[in-house]
């Protein structure tokens, strides 16, 4: 196995403390990379205008992933995976690094815009109780779900809508491909059966997560990620996106934290939540070295993980963010600002990053990909920047 | 806040490697208690049973939780909570210290033994990739987890069977209690009628998720945990039986873990899952001293956990086995053995628990309670003990 690293020190900014950074890791053909640019360009100008108009973290995040499920190229919202039955299962999770609160969605159709309902189960748990001293719930499933976001004004969808072309087509072509390894195996012994169709089937766009990471201009941050799942499947099945710590985790700074950190993850949904990689890679971001903590993690608490020892190929990406404050001594005045980190990592083919301040007038883009001959699920690619921003102390 | 601390040595064995503990924590009046106590002791000797014949850890977890999932006492499996819509659906999980497995189901409906489908789909997942490369699912809820259960041969069981005369009354009284809550409510501030009504409804077993961890002979450790829920929950909500990290954890010792060790939790599932408490206590045994480090991990991770800041009353209760391989010098020859060091902990008022070794004609069974003037939620108890497991080396 080797690992590959690579850090390179992207950008600097002044004065532009808001930041959005958003990934989907999966294999994306040139084609497609367009499409995914396009679409992480308008997700992160949406989120940097609600944080121009003095939105928090948690808003802005909400707002980005929005933008992403409502494409029809990313596994999420409109576009998603269809399971086994033909049908549309998505989750979606949010957390508020300030309040630590939380709010997930598992395997709910007919909504477009799961991160929503996600997002409205995280404020109405910060309202406190319900009637009668009930605990209101922080993750919902299923038709439940569905009826808790109808009933809080959040417009039901019908699910054909929901489906593409693209998705419609993919879903057939899945089907004949797993009849066809099913007739194949008949009279296969069973184990070798299961073992020798490992054969990967990432191909087009079944991984393709999507998250979000955000720093507002109070400095806290916020995380969220939404996805329609792994395409075929079980209906009921819930992936990472839905799962508290494994889909994404934000933390402000406190007593026992130096660094306020957000995560967003994005991959093979049973491997990422086995190896709860958001709130691992947010635990490593805490040591010095960011760059060096989160090829650490990745290395020994995914590709290497002891949870994943009986897997041949371990698949996910994580987009990073770590931000302090800091003061610099200048001879005139001291400069006071936050130094943020981003940084990006994956084992998957390839992954999508877009990012923007607010300063930016519009958002970078980026498909990060394996070199040439790394193996997907055994190599890693990793890369980042950090970014200086300052206010002036007078 | 006054933390109570109390760690009795309970027992010492010799020769008697398997070992079982289970609990339910919430509020247990004499009269519950006596049946609590028969149901237990049940599933301690069906475990045992399970243990002597040579079944592994994670088969006589599952033994044991069967049983408590079938005492219409228990809220798990018959006879749990009913939802807000008068229905039962079930969270389940298991986890598998060697393989490091993992099943959950949530909001299941119309299935007797939930901890089953768990068991069953941590016992798919192991056999590797479905048909077309497909990863196995690891966490499937609703009617797809139902159907799931249906397709792999457990029967499904008429929703009307599993409601008891007493869950039936429970929720009628709850259903009244909260029509008037809300009625007398009205005309107050929205904000002013949440927070006020927080008055905790823990009167009759909302709480009673059960849970049991086992050791067996080869030093493999498996938990696992079932819960009907909160009463009057919303249809759909999954708490933290369900929830990976949150309501079991079982991880053999490894390279970096000197100890192996199980944990389950019990009690309010929201607070059990935003902390991450089964995890974090499994995480805190790799310290030395086991008492010390649970009533560390109970009073920071949990009763003053930044992540439960806004709660006034945090409850929940933990079983907790760790275990090492140990050498004792004799004159004659070298005892070889295991230590197994057993715990519990509850801000509950009081938590029920049993245990039992193969070594034991029959389980030793007891309430454990808040001390009189305890505020429950607030202060916690502690208690357990240490089992010398020993085997002669030649």
């Amino acid at each position: 196995q080797s690992h590959l690293a690579q850090l390179s020190l992207l950008y600097k900014w002044l004065n532009s403390f808001p930041f959005l950074f958003l990934s989907g890791a999966g294999y994306h053909s040139e084609s497609k990379a367009k499409e995914y640019k396009h679409v992480c360009k308008r997700a992160c100008q949406r989120a940097v205008d609600r944080l121009k108009a003095g939105a928090f973290a948690v808003e802005a995040v909400a707002a980005a992933l929005v933008e992403l499920e409502d494409s029809p190229f990313t596994n999420a919202g409109m576009g998603s995976n269809l399971n086994l039955s033909g049908e549309i299962e998505c989750d979606a999770s949010i957390m508020d690094g300030k309040s630590l609160h939380y709010g997930a969605v598992g395997a709910i159709s007919g909504i477009k815009n799961p991160v929503l309902v996600a997002n409205r189960l995280l404020n109405e748990a910060q309202k406190g109780k319900l009637s009668a001293g009930r605990i209101p719930p922080c993750f919902l499933v299923g038709q439940g779900a569905h009826d808790w976001a109808v009933t809080h004004g959040i417009p039901p969808c019908p699910s054909e809508k929901m489906a593409t072309k693209f998705s419609l087509s993919a879903y057939k072509r899945n089907k004949r491909k797993m009849e066809l390894a099913e007739k194949m195996d008949t009279g296969h012994n069973q184990t070798k059966k299961r073992r020798q169709s490992s054969e990967n089937e990432n191909g087009s766009g079944c991984l393709d997560t999507v998250g979000a990471i955000v720093v507002d201009q109070e400095g806290n941050v916020a995380a969220a990620v939404s996805s329609g799942g792994l395409a075929m499947k079980h209906p009921g099945r819930v992936g990472q996106a839905a799962h508290y710590g494994c889909g994404c985790w934000a933390e402000n700074a406190c007593n026992m934290n130096p660094y306020s950190t957000a995560v967003s993850t994005s991959g093979c949904g049973e491997h990422l939540i086995r190896t709860m990689l958001a709130r691992e890679c947010s635990a490593a971001m805490q040591s010095e070295d960011a760059h060096q903590a989160l090829l650490e993690a990745m290395q020994h608490k995914f590709i290497s993980s002891p949870f994943l020892a009986s897997e041949d190929r371990v698949l996910g990406g994580v987009i990073v963010l770590r931000c302090c404050r800091c003061v610099e001594a200048q001879p005139s005045q001291d400069i006071q600002g936050a130094l943020v980190e981003f940084l990006w990592s994956h084992t998957t083919e390839s992954m999508c990053v877009g990012y923007m301040s607010a300063q930016d007038s519009k958002a970078k883009t980026h498909i990060s990909r394996l070199p040439p001959g790394a193996v997907p699920g055994q190599s890693l690619a990793i890369e980042g920047g950090v970014c200086r921003l300052m206010s002036i102390v007078e």
